[in-house]
Order: structure tokens, then sequence, then C-alpha cells
């Protein structure tokens, strides 16, 4: 039932065509624990600044995640991103990054988050993210990265993903991984480094799963206004990584794992209807369960056998 | 039961990190009707030169396609179209393209490709497919279309979509139309124009369906080997067509386009698995069937609740 997330804990500015935030609360850790908090007690690892104070930390309380491996660096100021979203949210272009705190963040976890079922490491350093492996022995352990660390870091990077379960990237990030542009093979080359669970993140279009038992496909839930799609990726992450967590006593099945995917896309579908966490705090639990049930909706149709002309 | 399609019969010339060809049997028409042919009989109406032989004629009569409403224009050379691939199949590079006979084509419509139940206007000048259009009373009609009618012949293609049911178009080729980045914003700015269903094809991401009920998105069938590309969303669009004619006795309900969508994109995960049509040349009626089992063993999810925490 325990699940550790270790990642960013930010600040973000945030411009698209719905409007402008200057300081929201942000980083991968957040958005994937307020997500994994509907399904599992999560415990985030991740420094900030003394720009973090008690507004930030009871957004996290008021979900339940404990913020105990939370490291307060005095004197120092938490991490800050600035992006800006074309009316095409699908560009992105980001404006400033300060790492601050996280520049010279070793994670040190607590007995209570070595002990984890489920570990996710969200995108950090590789290097970080193997010492925070080496730390604990969870049941199952999923990473994400992105392309800067493929580009200057492929090799720390791929010993990381040796030591994983599963790998949850965009669809971008895999075939650059791999260096393969069809994503059966991506998907394939990616298990030959260990994990034998690889889901592809594709934005608009949905997500995919590969396994050895083969693939499984689920659109996004359709949305007509995305207003910030910041963090919809590690929403995306926490829902199906909680779903795991809150399933301790089944078998980590294809059939759990396709649910758990059901569930990450809900929740990142509420993500993205408003800016920064607004909307992940607002949310409630029978709004996640009817999405759920919605989106299946989206997904049926009758495979019966026609009569064919030969 | 009677379907009829207007569009393209053409040679290709293809390239792809798999091999060459220089002459193979393509052309929109041509990739529809060998799809749709297993489900309704199908009729093409499109023109054709001096070299469009017996042998191309009989890969149409092996799949029972009528071909009476193909014109001969003697002494003129069938439409030719070359292109290459990159190794991602997503990269399309246009090297030649020579109208030849379809320059001066005006769609001459016999009694019984007047009559058909359905019809499908594959993408040629918008014009000609309102002239289509006019000489028939189908009881479904779907349009395809591409970004050069788009930017060129936009208002003829705006009249034109007025007059069909359905449009099936590429995910860029929606959005370049209505100048809505968002597809479910897209997709109800084309049902605003007139029709009542809209069908986007997105490629290696499957297709999604938008109605006044809602949504339905669908991923392709995962296929490692992307032999030939071309053809791919003719073929889907046969089987969608020839699927939507085989049930001329009910009622045209979402429930019976999803359907539609599986039996396409099942047809169009075997039209890329080899150049041209040699792939569709060879299919049997039980690997269809089949394949749509396994494109819904490829989506399916258990959406049963979970207990949340609130």
């Amino acid at each position: 039932m325990s699940l550790t997330v270790v990642g960013s804990i930010a600040f973000d500015a945030v411009e698209t065509q719905f409007g402008k935030r200057d300081r929201l609360l942000g980083g991968a850790a957040v958005h994937f624990s307020l997500a994994s908090s509907f399904l599992a007690e999560t415990r985030v690892v991740g420094p900030v600044g003394d720009d973090f104070g008690e507004v930030e930390y009871a957004v996290l309380h008021n979900r339940g995640v404990v913020t105990d491996d939370i490291e307060h660096v005095p004197g120092g100021k938490t991490f800050f991103w600035a992006g800006r979203y074309e009316r095409d949210v699908n560009i992105r272009h980001t404006l400033q990054t300060d790492l601050n705190v996280f520049e010279h963040f070793e994670p040190k976890l607590s007995e209570g988050s070595r002990a984890a079922d489920v570990l996710f490491l969200a995108n950090i350093q590789p290097d970080l993210q193997y010492a925070v492996r080496q730390q604990c022995n969870p049941r199952f352990t999923a990473l994400d990265t992105m392309n800067l660390w493929i580009d200057i870091a492929r090799e720390s990077l791929l010993r990381t993903i040796g030591t994983v379960d599963c790998l949850i990237v965009n669809d971008s990030e895999v075939k650059d991984l791999t260096d393969e542009p069809n994503l059966v093979r991506a998907a394939r080359a990616v298990m030959e480094l260990g994990p034998r669970v690889v889901v592809v993140k594709q934005g608009e279009y949905g997500s995919a799963m590969y396994t050895a038992e083969g693939a499984f496909g689920l659109p996004a839930y359709p949305t007509a206004d995305v207003v910030d799609p910041t963090g919809a990726g590690d929403t995306f992450a926490g829902g199906f990584m909680g779903y795991v967590a809150a399933h301790a006593d089944e078998e980590i099945s294809d059939e759990l794992l396709r649910r758990a995917m059901a569930y990450g896309t809900a929740l990142a579908s509420f993500n993205v209807e408003a800016f920064g966490t607004e909307r992940m705090q607002a949310l409630r639990a029978d709004e996640v369960t009817e999405r759920v049930s919605e989106l299946q909706r989206v997904t049926v149709f009758d495979a019966s056998p026609v009569p064919l002309r030969t």
C-alpha cells in the first residue's frame, strides 16, 4: 500500500491562451502525489527552499500526502520553471529554468520512504534516480526521464533503466532513447534494457503499454479546453503507480496495469482543466470514478464477426 | 448493400527502408475498394490510361470489384505518384506527381454507380466531389480531402463538405481546415459545416470519431514492420464505408460506426505489411475477422470502481 515518489517540487510560471500565472505550485513530485494520493498513501522526496511555506504544504497535507522527506534547504529557493504554450498546446516554449535547491540535491530517504512497496523515480538526473533505487527494495519501480538526460547522460540513464520494472516516458523520448521510430520496436528495445513494462505517453492521443504479453492502447479522454497541460504526464504516472500501490495483494498482471492506465488517464484529464494544481486540489473521488467509466464508454466497440465477402 | 467510390487509380513508385518498387498498383480508389470489397460490392469510378491493363483489372476483379465505371482514356497515361518514406515512416517525401489522365477527369457515373446506398468521395478536387455528390442520392456519403485543397480551393471544399454525412481526414487536415488545434473543438467546427460524423485518422496513434453523441477513440493495431504505409488511410476508409454499406438494414448509429472503424483499422493494418496492394491481394476473410478480435484484445480494460482515498 505504500508509495514513494522522488522528484521535483517547484514553482511554475505558466502562460497559455487561457491566461497567465506567475507562481503556481508545480513540479513532477507534486503533480504525481496529488493524483496518487487518491489511491495510496504517498511519500514525497525532494528539496524546497525558504519560499515553500505552509500554504504549499497544506495542498499536499489536504490530500494526505506524507511530506516528512521533503527537505528544506535553509537559505535556498525552490526550483522554478517558466513556460509558454502556444494555442496548440502541443507546442511548449521553456522560458526559464532555475534549478535553485535542486542543483545540489542528494536524495535522503527515511526508513518510511525506503520501505515503499512501489517507487516512482520522476524525471531527475539519472545517477540520483539510481542512488534512490539502491536505497530501496520495492515490489515495483517505474522511471520517467527527459530528452536532456538521453542526450547528455545516456550511460547513467541506461544503467538506471536496467534497475527498474517499468519505463514511463513520452513518445518522442522512447524513440530517441532507442533510436527506433517504430513504437513497437522501440518498446521491445527498452525491454532488452531491463524493464518488463513500457508505458508511452502520447499527449492528446492517449497512451500505450507494451509488455511481454503484447500491447495495450488507450485514447486520451477527449477534452475541449486544455487550460494548462503542465504536469499531465506526472499526474498520469501518479494515477498509474497509485493504482499499482493500492493493489499490493494482487499479482501485477497486464490486466491490473491496464486498469492502472485508465486511472492515470482519467486523473490526467482533470489536471489539464485548470492552471497548476488548481483542479486536482478541488477534485472529488466520485468524479474520478465517473471519469474512468466515461473513458471506457469512449473506447468500447463490439468486435463480433460479420459475414465477409471472400 | 451497394457502395461507390470516386477517386484516383494510380501507379506508384515507392521507396522505404524495406526496399524500392518502381510500379505498384495504387491510388485512393484502388486501396479503398480492395478493403471495402470484403464487406460490400464496390464500384470504382476513375480514369486510367493505356498503361492500365488486364493485370491491373484482374486485381480488382479478383476481389469482385465492379470496374464498369473505370474510364479508359485512349492515348492517355494513368496517374503516377512517386514518394520516399524515411525510416520514420511518418515522414514522407513526394518525389513526383503526374496527373496524366486525371488532369481533365470529369466523373461520369453509370446508373449502377449512381444508385449506391453509400458513396465515398476520395481525395480529388472538391468541385469534382461536389459534381459526383449531385448525381447521387446515397444514404451515407463520406469525403476525404488533403491540405492542398484546404489551401487553394477552400470555398469549393466547404461547399462540398456541406453535402456529406461524414468527413474522414487526417489529424493535421482537420486542424488546418478549422484553424483549431484542439481535436474536440476542430470536430465540432466540422459538424457546424454539415457532417454529423467526423473521423480523424491519426496514423500510428489510431483514429478518433466525433458525433453529436460524443467521442470514440481507437488505437492503431500495433505493427512492428510498416513496410509501406501508402494507402493506409484509404484502406481504413474502405473498411469503414464497406461496413456501413454491408449493414444497410440497420440504423447508422454510433455503435455501428464504431464497429465500422474497427474493420477499417484492422484492414489498414494489413495494407502496410507489404508494398502497394500486395498484402491486400493475398488477404483472407478469416484473417480480417481474427484481427478485429485482436484489436479488441489490445483495447479492453476493466473500469470497475475501486475504493478511493478522499
